[in-house]
This record gives structure tokens, C-alpha cells and sequence, in this order.
């Protein structure tokens, strides 16, 4: 018989949690076998959870990560194989997969690609390995590898396929969400299993953890290129698939470039090969099962599901269980207030109107109006009271200076110091409502409407954050989100008849430029190449960059696209390269 | 005449201001023709300034600065050879070190070891060198490294001086400073000078950074491992001293470590060399100079330097010019504003007193002295009314739930808001005077006291903070910070009869905990066994995880620990390894 099962285990792990990481994945090791799987694969790091970031420099956390691969392994029979994701210690510690079998650790392997960029620090912690590692059982074979290995077209996986024959490449990831990367992933990952002439399971974890959402949709790719099989997005599956090898044989006597390429390998680009053999007991006889294809998920959806997964994580994971919102009747407040009572349930929102002295009545109508439609708690606590007693007590030291920001600011503040106070009392966490437009510009207030424990949708640009609502009216078959809030131009209501558009370019253009200049390295002087108008460009540059010290101070919130502001882009705030002082 | 005069230049570049930095370059190479200097030296990645960070992924950024060392080169005379820091190009981009010459950019060095640990990033943005480099002109030799070099045993340095006969290493840095490290350097490097039988100079930026002082201090060291040159520490300097080869000759010839080391010489870790011969019009008549070894400081003196330091260059390389700080009559304030004043002038400081409701007569007395000493504005701002109407507000929603944090915070949060409503009124950056006791058990008042643009001494415990206070009156010979701070028992003053060791062990216990569970990675069980209560330690260990939230949304403000929060302590804030629940 030349057929593996595999059982892909998409795992919703927690960073730190052993205990608990542990005892999932040991429910699915049970799952595994009553599902007649051969070969069960975990993400990268599973005991852990990722990333650990610098829970790495203790040592007992190591130890502690040690001893849990023992306590797993004793639950691993002889008729399966089991990869799993931990971090090994021998000398320095490595980013490893653990190959059990019959109650034993008998294999490991040891990341060779360290990413080091993005959000990436690995080189700040592992050693890398420089080894790969071909499992083989009754004539079949196969090849383990680590995220970040399967990325270059070189290394592990094609030291195992060329020179190990390995049929199989099991990768087992950790790999941060951004918008359509799922598809790029697939492209990758199917010219690596047809380069290889190889199987490829990728296994994905899925989950939220701080600025980062794991997306999950595991893969198994035949050699031919194929996706045979895709996991959930956004959720915890547990994906099977058959893989028959006689298929890769075929394709193997079929396809010269393999041939070729063993002829060519290069002594400098092929790593040392551990091959291990297991005395396996093969299953001969296995249940029928579901090979499923689950569709992905198009963009508006599929973003949206990551802020849900991520804001419902971050919350969760942290202990806490309800989230407080202003509600301003705007467009970024509604589509926050949606996606928190997807992720923790209506009953576990309250929304809040904050009425000040330039609120218009369609605004709170709309917050009240949306707040019903959501099913939400609705809290209205005006704040005039309070912003002209603050007037009061700066009237000695202000005297007749003109309203300026200062005023305007001082309205948003307050609004803070109100959510804050909810959040002290009834133990709600608050979320904020700004997006990847505002906090890029820092049109926004600090302490302000920045002050919260989540920032739901900080890397939205503001013309998504339209597309996103479109799509919640969409799903949900109804108006949630009322048509006047679409419809209205954006304003932060701070003063008298003002608009967004008084001190930024309309959205598109704006959010265009942004994509240049924050995610794509574009200078100015290539921005307005592009078309753009030279003094809008010089004043979007100017915000971006002054605004630095702003962003630092914002509370977390999920990535989105393939930069956002924090660990993605680091930046100094004392920088002096000014490109739009240049003529 | 075998005979180098030296110069080391020490100056304080600023990231991103290629035009400035070339300015200041440009002047310093006149200063040093005058003096007859043979090699000079600036700083690690001079042209850019250290750490440019992401800057590092904008082309034109590079290419900017590469055209910027063609301008310095074109300044360089026949008898003078020039070591400057730049990013260099060759597919890939390198920290580099140019060999300056008669016009020309004679020699490029490429930083081997990329410090990627505690607060570098370097991997994320440079490929590594792999060659030493000595230069040689008229029988004498020089070997160029770049910072993090020096630190390994072997590389560069040793291949330049064992395989190339290098008699003076030079050492380009950025080194950051935290307290007591300019010994360990030192020391370190006098080790070096004496296994490579060379002169070691070591030339060091100085100057604020964001986050980062870096001390200055740069060095000369014989090959006898005597320090026989020391610029001034948190300083611009200019630093020459003369070394005589002919030592070094004589060494060579009676220390047989050299001799064996050649016989043992291992491919593996020798770099291979580049040898770079030039056409130097030595001088021979040289002015008279004066060798200084300037005194380092000792501690307090050296720390509140470097809070000094880095508070004016954060305040002024960001374009501003006064301060503005909360005085509480308290210590942390009284702290704060002293630096600020050493910072910027007295002119330049605002001190401003909130009393509210629980504010002690004392306080008010003690922030008054304070400033009177001082020299500087100072402002009274009651809260009480703004207090009142707040809670007012609250009470349809509150009711007659008990006075509890909510109502401390909200005195915290008025104080924050009427700070930021003064530096959005005159352009005052506000300095928060959290201390790392503070910081590190999160208490503080998120959006109260952290509310402000940089924090002075967020990485000073509080036991520190006294020893400063105590270094700032003598240093004064007077009273400036008046005894009764000393005296009386931390207060936040937010309740009736509180004191900070109603929630918190005494300081001197807790910051013994604190150094060893954020610095030291001890675990909890660790420290109970070095004789602590066991309950303490849980609760420290615990407050510290649960308030890394808080950490993440305060300003930045100077590292003087060898680990600060920040980019150097990387904890997720979801993170459910929990020591302190374990029993």
C-alpha cells in the first residue's frame, strides 16, 4: 500500500500556555487515531504558542516546554506518526519539530531560515539548524521543514526531495495574516510541490495573538500543483487527506527536470541530510473520510474575519469578557461596535453616546439607530457639563487665546476619561475606533479618541473601512449600519460644521498616497511621479512623519495589510529625514 | 618615525540629517588637519546617524547617503586618512566604514557581526562582511572594525593584527549606554589591545535617541592595555593622542603569546584579510598636544548625565524648546524637574501644581520650594471642580457604587488632560515622572500620570530616584530639592492617608525583585529561594505581566538598565505563562 493519511491540526494555541496548549493537543492525537491518520502534523512552536517573544530568555521556560514534549509523546501509539512544534535546547535553543512515535521523541528537526523582517525577531533568539530531516516507514518518505524553509526554493525541503526522495514535505507555520496572503501563499506553496515533485502539507495555527492574526487554511498540495484539501480561515479544523504515492511515482518517471537537477546539485546549496526510520505499524484498513476544499473567503469577508478572530482573542485570551465603545454615529464607531458583537456576542457590548457641544442630531440618531439594530446596551453620557467646567478652570491661564485644537481635543479627551472610567468600574475593555487613514496622519486625538485597550481597526484604511461596512449590511441581509452613516461626510464633530476633508485629501487619494509612502517605501518625489499633486504628497509625508510619537502611544490592534504601524515598521521618532521640507 | 597621531571624533549626529551630520563631519576633519592629525575616526554609521532603523528600507535614503561620502572624501587632504561610518551599497546594503583619502574613497570596510539582541535589530536590514581590512602607509598598519567586531574574542581584529600586523585597531561605535557599561567596556577592550599586542581605538557617538544615550567616552588604549586616552562621557569631544609603533615593536618581540597564537591560526575563524596600501604624505612636524584621560563619572552623576542628555535631545532634535511637568511636591516630579532644567534652561521649564481633593497642604509647599529654587514658571491648576463635575455626570450611570480606583484615576486623568491642554495652548512638551518601580508594577494611571511626550526616568527605580535626588543637592550645594521629599512616606495622594506601600513592598525590596524578574529572567521560584516572602514575589511577578498593556502605551524615555522596557524587553502582552499562579 503506497498511501499516507494525513491529519493536518489547525490548533488555536495560547502564547505561554503550555498546560493548556498541551492538553489540546493531545485531544487531537485521540482524534487522529480514531480517524485512522498515519502521519498528524501541528504548527510551528505548538507548546509554546507564537511567537514567544522574549519568554524565550528564561530558562525555565524552555525547561518547562521540554518536559511537555515528554508528556505528549506517551501519548502517541504505534500506528501513528506525530510533528509538533516546540523549542529544542541542545547548547543554544532552536525554533524545532519533534517527530514522535510510540510513546518517544525518536526525530527532531531544526528550523534552517530564521525570518528576521516584518514582524519577524528569530535571529534575536534560535540558532538555526543546518540540517534536514527525511522520516521514512515502509518504503515511504517523509520530508519535515518549518515555515519560513519552504519559502526559499532552495534549503531543507528540496535537500529532502532531491537527495532524500522524500514524497512528502510536511511544513509546519506560523504565519501572520495580511490581505491576500493566502492566495500568494498557495501559488508558493504549489510550484514548491511541483518543483519537488513532492506532496506538501502545510499546517497552519490559527488565532489571535496581540497585533497578529493567524489564519489557519491548512493546505495539501499534490505534486502536480494541486490543492486536494484546504482548512477553515479564521477557525480552529482538523483537516484529513490521502495522499497516494504511487501518483508521485508516476510523476517522477514522467518529469526529466528531477533527473536534471540531481545531476546538478551543488555541494553549497544542499543541506546535510538525517534520514530516520521508524518501525511503524501501518493501518491498513481506515475509515472513509470527507477530504474537504473549503472555499477562501473574498477580501471584504475575509478581513473581517480577521479583526473578529483577533479583537475576540485579544480580548479572551487577556481575561476579559466586555467591550465598551463611544459611538459617535460615524462610520468607524459602527463598524467596531459590529465586529465586537461578533467576536464576544451582543450581550457583551455596550455601545456609548458622548453628545458634546458640535454633536449634530443625525450622529447621535445614528448611534442610538445602530445601537438597536445591533441588539447592543446603549449608554448616553453628554460631556458639555464637564468641557465647560475645564473652560472654566483654564480661563485663568488662557485668558482670550482663541478655540483652537486645544478645545477640539479637549472634547475628545474627556470622552476618554469617560470610557476609561467605565472601563475602571464595570471592568470593560475599551475599544477604539480609529483607522489606518487617522492614526497614519494623526488625525486623531491622543489620550483621546486613541485612549482603549484595542485598536479593532488601526490598519483599515478608511476607503476599506466602507468596503467592510458594506459587506456587515451585506451578511447580514439588513441595514445594521444605517445608510445615512455611508452617505454623511466623515467629521470628527470637534467644532463648528467640520469636516475630515478640512485637513486631509478626500479618502482615496489619501489612503493611495499612504500605501506608498508607509507600505511601500515610495519616496516623495516618486509619489508625485505617480500623478499625485506635489503639496498634497509633501503635506500626507509631513503628518506621517510627525506623527510617530503619536502612534507609539496607541493601544495594540490587529495587522491587516503587509506593513502596519508597530513591530512591521520601526521607525525612529527623532528623525531628521525631512523629504517634504525638499524643494 | 614611527609615530600616529590619532584623532577620535566623538560627535553627536542625528538620524536621518545626512546634510547636518556631512556639516559637522566636514568641520571636524578641518579641526583635525589643523592639529595635525594622521587617522581619523568617527563614529559607527556617522553619516546617517545610529539607529536609522527602517529608514534602511528606502533606497533613496541610501542613496543619499552614499552620495554624501563622496562629498566628505572630496574634504580629505593628501596627509590625512579618514574612518567614517556610512551605509554601503553592493547589491545588498552593509554597515560600513569608509578609508577616506586625498579626495577619494580609497577602502571600504563591512561590519562582520550585526548585533541583533537586546535593542539591535541589525540582521533585519544588513548583510554581514566576512573580510578584515588593514590599511598600510609607509610601514605603519591600520586595522578598521565597527562596533559589535570588538566584542567577539576573534574576528576581524584578530585577523587584522595577527595575519595583517595591524599595530592600531580601530573601533567605529555606537555604543548604548546603560549604567556602569563604559567600565565593562573599557575593560573589555584594554583585554583586546593586550591579546592583539595593538593599539585599540575606540571612537563613540554621543547623544539621545529616542530611547538610547549613547555616552561618548571614546578611548586610546596601548598595547599593554592602558587606556592612555579618554574623551569626555554624554559630551561632544575631540579626542587625539599620539601612539608611539615603536612600543608595539618591542612588545611583539617579547611577548611570545603572539608567536603561538600564528602557529594555531584556524581557517575557520580567520577572516580573510584585504590589504589596502596608500600614498600618505606623513607630517612630520606636528603641533604640541594634550593628551587628556578625562575622569568618568560615577554613577549618579553618570545616570542623571544621561538623563539629561537624552531629555534635552529628544526635546530639541524633535524641534521643540520648553517643557511643561505636573509637580506633586512628591520626589519622581521634583526629580524630573531638575533634569529638565539641566535639560533646557529654567526658562524652558513650567512647573504646575493640580491639588484635588486628597492633596496634602505639604505637597502643595514642597512643588512650590521646588520651583522657587529652581528658578522657573510655575502655575497652580486646581482639579476639584472639573473632579466634581465628572462625577456628577457619572452618577446616573455609577449610583451609589463605593469610591474605588475609578475615582483615583479620574483625579490622575484631569491632571493628564489640563497637562496636554497646555501643550496643545503653547507647544509644551509634558514630561510624565513615572519611575520604573512605577512602570515595571503599572502603578500609574494609564492617560493620568503617563500621559506626555517623553519620560524622564521611566527606567529608574525608585531607590535610584533618591540616590539622583540626593546628587542633584550636592551637586547644587543647596537645598534644591527640599528635605521634607526625602522625608516623607510616596504618596499618589488619590485617597485619603494612601501611600504607595499600601499596594506596594518597600522599594528597596521590590526593586531587588523587580531587577531580578524584568532584567534578570529569574523565575518566580528563584527568587523566593534567594529569600524573599514568597506572596511578594507572586504578587510583583504578577502585577508586572498583568500591567505590560500599560507599558506599551506610555512615551518613550531614556534606557539606563541594561535591560529597559521596550524595544529591549519584548514580552507579548497576551501571555498565559503565569509563574505566579503556579502553587
Amino acid at each position: 500500500m503506497r498511501k499516507i493519511r494525513l491529519g493536518l491540526s489547525q490548533i488555536n494555541t495560547t502564547v505561554g500556555d503550555i498546560d493548556g496548549n498541551v492538553r489540546r493537543i493531545i485531544e487531537q492525537i485521540e482524534r487522529a487515531v480514531k480517524t485512522g491518520v498515519d502521519v498528524l502534523a501541528f504548527p510551528e512552536l505548538t507548546i509554546t504558542g507564537y511567537p514567544p517573544e522574549d519568554l524565550l530568555f528564561k530558562p525555565h521556560f524552555i525547561q518547562r516546554n521540554i518536559e511537555a514534549l515528554s508528556t505528549i509523546a506517551s501519548h502517541v501509539p504505534d500506528n501513528l506518526m506525530v510533528v509538533v512544534g516546540f523549542v529544542d535546547e541542545e547548547g543554544d535553543i532552536y525554533n524545532g519539530a519533534a517527530v514522535l512515535h510510540d510513546g518517544k521523541v525518536v526525530g527532531k528537526y531544526h528550523k534552517n531560515y530564521l525570518p528576521n523582517y516584518g514582524v519577524f525577531d528569530e535571529m534575536r533568539y534560535f540558532q538555526h539548524g543546518d540540517k534536514a530531516l527525511v522520516v521514512s516507514f515502509k518504503g515511504m518518505k517523509i520530508g519535515i521543514t518549518i515555515c519560513e524553509d519552504i519559502w526559499y526554493p532552495g534549503g531543507p525541503a528540496r535537500t529532502e526531495a532531491l537527495v532524500g526522495d522524500a514524497e512528502i514535505i510536511i511544513n509546519i507555520s506560523a504565519s501572520p495574516y495580511y490581505m491576500g496572503k493566502l492566495s500568494w501563499r498557495e501559488r508558493m506553496l504549489s510550484v514548491r510541490a511541483n518543483d519537488n515533485l513532492a506532496a506538501v502539507a502545510y499546517v497552519n495555527c490559527v488565532g489571535g495573538q496581540d497585533e497578529l492574526a493567524f489564519d489557519g487554511a491548512s493546505l495539501v498540495i499534490k505534486e502536480n500543483g494541486e490543492v486536494i484539501a484546504r482548512a477553515k480561515q479564521f477557525e480552529e479544523d482538523f483537516l484529513i487527506a490521502d495522499i497516494d504515492l504511487v501518483s508521485i511515482d508516476k510523476a517522477r518517471l514522467r518529469d526529466p527536470r528531477r533527473r536534471q537537477d540531481k545531476h546538478n546539485l551543488d555541494e553549497r546549496t544542499i543541506n546535510e541530510l538525517e534520514v530516520l526510520d521508524i518501525d511503524f505499524k501501518y493501518t491498513e484498513h481506515k475509515p472513509r473520510i470527507d477530504q474537504r476544499i473549503e472555499t477562501a473567503l473574498p477580501k471584504a469577508a475575509e478581513v473581517y474575519h480577521a479583526l473578529v478572530l483577533n479583537t475576540r482573542d485579544y480580548i479572551t485570551k487577556n481575561g476579559m469578557k466586555k467591550a465598551v465603545i463611544g459611538l459617535s454615529g460615524g462610520m468607524d464607531s459602527s463598524l467596531v461596535a459590529c465586529i465586537a458583537v461578533d467576536a464576544l456576542g451582543k450581550d457583551n457590548v455596550i455601545g456609548v453616546s458622548m453628545p458634546g457641544p458640535f454633536s449634530s442630531e443625525h450622529s447621535k440618531e445614528d448611534a442610538r439607530l445602530l445601537s438597536e439594530n445591533l441588539g447592543i446596551k446603549y449608554l448616553t453620557i453628554p460631556i458639555l457639563d464637564v468641557y465647560e467646567k475645564y473652560l472654566d478652570t483654564f480661563k485663568p491661564i488662557f485668558g482670550e487665546l482663541p478655540f483652537d485644537t486645544t478645545e477640539e481635543n479637549l472634547q475628545a479627551r474627556i470622552r476618554g476619561v469617560i470610557l476609561m472610567a467605565l472601563s475602571n468600574k464595570f471592568g470593560w475593555i475599551v475599544l477604539t475606533t480609529g483607522n489606518k487613514s487617522e492614526s497614519s496622519t494623526g488625525y486623531s486625538t491622543l489620550y483621546g479618541d486613541t485612549a482603549g485597550g484595542y485598536a479593532v481597526i488601526k490598519d483599515v484604511y478608511k476607503t476599506l473601512v466602507y468596503e467592510l461596512a458594506e459587506y456587515v449590511n451585506e451578511k447580514a441581509g439588513k441595514e445594521i449600519i444605517p445608510r445615512r452613516v455611508f452617505e454623511k461626510a466623515p467629521s470628527a464633530e470637534l467644532r463648528e460644521n467640520q469636516t475630515d476633508q478640512d485637513k486631509l485629501p478626500p479618502y482615496p487619494v489619501l489612503d493611495e498616497i499612504l500605501r506608498m509612502y508607509v507600505e511601500e517605501d515610495y519616496s516623495v518625489q516618486d509619489i508625485i511621479a505617480e500623478g499625485f499633486d506635489e503639496e498634497t504628497v509633501k503635506r500626507v509625508a509631513w503628518m506621517v512623519d510627525v506623527n510617530e510619537y503619536k502612534r507609539r502611544q496607541t493601544p495594540p490592534g490587529p495587522k491587516i495589510t503587509p506593513r502596519a504601524f508597530g513591530k512591521d515598521r520601526r521607525l525612529p521618532i527623532t528623525n531628521a529625514f525631512k523629504e517634504w521640507k525638499k524643494s
